[in-house]
């Protein structure tokens, strides 16, 4: 696995290895800056694994549920899954030369950015189909794996695995430590994200729940059978598809839930509705230096990918939701920032 | 957790617990004979657990899939489930009376055996969608709950869940014992079989993958978020449905797979597909003094539930399958036998 920078002294990292309940409240936490949203993890965790709380939760129902894009790693300027896609069609113009003069992939391929900022959804549906389907699920892996080794983002020129919130991968690890389920809950591809979740984020295939195509179970030239990835999907995890999600594949209603964009707020409304302690927290990028900034929410840039409307910070005063702001909560961002 | 009875003298059972490589191999199995089947289960678990071992699997890889019905508890004269939706009915009726004047739910009413087996296939399906679809995801728990509490077995005349098979229940334990995760893979209903798979088999909710209908977002009438069950399926967990729910839901190859009947040969053939050290085992139904003896292979009777074929244990045969025969290879098959 690989291993994040993680700056915690050594001693304090041992004594949480040795006695969870006993290391200091928060102690796993450095990334994290003093305040109400730090204050809102530990006090959550404290109350519900404290045998003698009144709110205490059971380790089997410890279950946190975390959105990936914008929650859990950079979204901007697009989703890293589109990139793949969109970076995939040289590959497929090799095994499939016609579609190199067809329409969008003509487009892809020209590299012109100001015709690719014109692509149609459709458009764009037809690349991520050609890209996310048609091949066995093994060999979807093995591309996605080799694509994750050699690119690099735009702004950072770092992995896109990289590109994950050190406060976040802490978060995960501290829940964990006191016997929380760390899922990932995500309306992007869940198999995609399942290729890198288990090194990255320390989250297990069966624990990433995303947008699911089918597949269908058929035999290769040798008669071993394959499972080969179709475009059908199976499970659109965005919205109201996120407690659905969950219903289906964990059948248990989260204690905890995290994410940043209006996609998020069926499974933060889940969340919170279930009896005794819940948290709900969301990401609220406004940190423009550090990384991006965009709302609308508190005068924020509009942005086509993760929108925090005004409205779902009104909803979260009201409900107790905690906005996490970039800016003021967390002390580092990323883990190669030194 | 509910215990059943299992006769593992306790010192034995002390050292299994506190030291499970130190075990004498298959001391967790009391209720298998010697012989092949239990030969097999020992030194697979044996060559995928000793990291000396060419075969040895990573803790994480470590995953077994189980059919529930025929393999882990009785599937006759009918599948339990069904015997469910068929004893809601009365409870539907009380909220729903119109039905009681309309066809099947008149038949089914009526208590007359004879017209019940003329019953089609599209009037059961009516029956099963009623009683399995148009509540909340909490209100078919505990009507599940309730029904599994008070019906008892036309047979035995015990709960539904003590029907299960005590070979199948040490063999989950000993895999557990040996780091594998057990996950129930089933034709059912994966909603219903969750409701009792924990306290039952020890399976959590996140480990049954099953057939499942999809649900609906909504609000009751004081605007809290609700999850309601419908008839529309997500997932048919039968034949390919098998490794096509494994690949949605858990996101791995199996090492070991156990069905017992014509619906399992999907999961069983992709399991030994992989490389490595892998299991794979039917539970053939021939004891008809203890259990119930259905085929038709081997010149046993045929039965509409559970189909054994002729070319289910060729392959079998041929593909190096264990077929467990009830007669020879369990000493006991219930925990309330004495």
């Amino acid at each position: 696995m690989k291993r994040h920078a993680w700056p915690v002294p050594f001693t304090a990292l041992a004594t949480l290895a040795a006695h969870p309940a006993a290391a200091a409240p928060g102690a796993g936490l450095p990334s994290w800056n003093e305040g109400p949203a730090k204050r809102s993890i530990v006090q959550f965790v404290q109350t519900t694994t404290d045998p003698a709380s009144p709110q205490f939760v059971p380790p089997a129902e410890r279950i946190a549920t975390f959105d990936q894009d914008g929650t859990l790693w950079v979204e901007q300027p697009i989703y890293s899954q589109v990139i793949y896609c969109l970076e995939r069609v040289p590959a497929l113009i090799k095994t499939r030369p016609q579609l190199a003069t067809q329409e969008p992939f003509k487009t892809v391929l020209s590299g012109d950015g100001s015709a690719l900022v014109r692509l149609t959804k459709d458009d764009l549906m037809k690349v991520l189909e050609a890209a996310l389907a048609g091949m066995s699920v093994e060999e979807f892996r093995s591309q996605v794996r080799a694509w994750l080794e050699h690119a690099r983002d735009p702004r950072w020129q770092r992995k896109y695995t990289e590109l994950t919130y050190l406060p976040m991968q802490e978060l995960m690890r501290y829940l964990r430590a006191n016997g929380y389920r760390t899922y990932i809950v995500t309306g992007g591809g869940q198999a995609f994200v399942r290729v890198f979740a288990e090194e990255t984020y320390g989250i297990p295939p069966e624990q990433v729940v995303g947008s699911a195509g089918g597949t269908s179970y058929g035999y290769d030239d040798h008669g071993n059978p394959v499972l080969t990835k179709e475009a059908k999907l199976v499970l659109m995890d965005d919205n109201v598809g996120k407690p659905q999600g969950i219903e289906l594949m964990i059948g248990r209603r989260p204690h905890a839930a995290f994410g940043n964009s209006v996609g998020d707020r069926q499974m933060l409304e889940y969340t919170t509705a279930g009896k005794g302690a819940r948290l709900a927290m969301l990401v609220l990028h406004d940190d423009a230096t550090r990384e991006y900034a965009y709302g609308p929410a508190r005068g924020l840039p509009e942005s086509r990918v993760g929108s925090f409307p005004a409205a779902l910070d009104e909803e979260a005063q009201k409900k107790g939701w905690i906005v996490i702001s970039m800016k003021e909560d967390w002390r580092q961002i990323f883990a190669f920032e030194r």
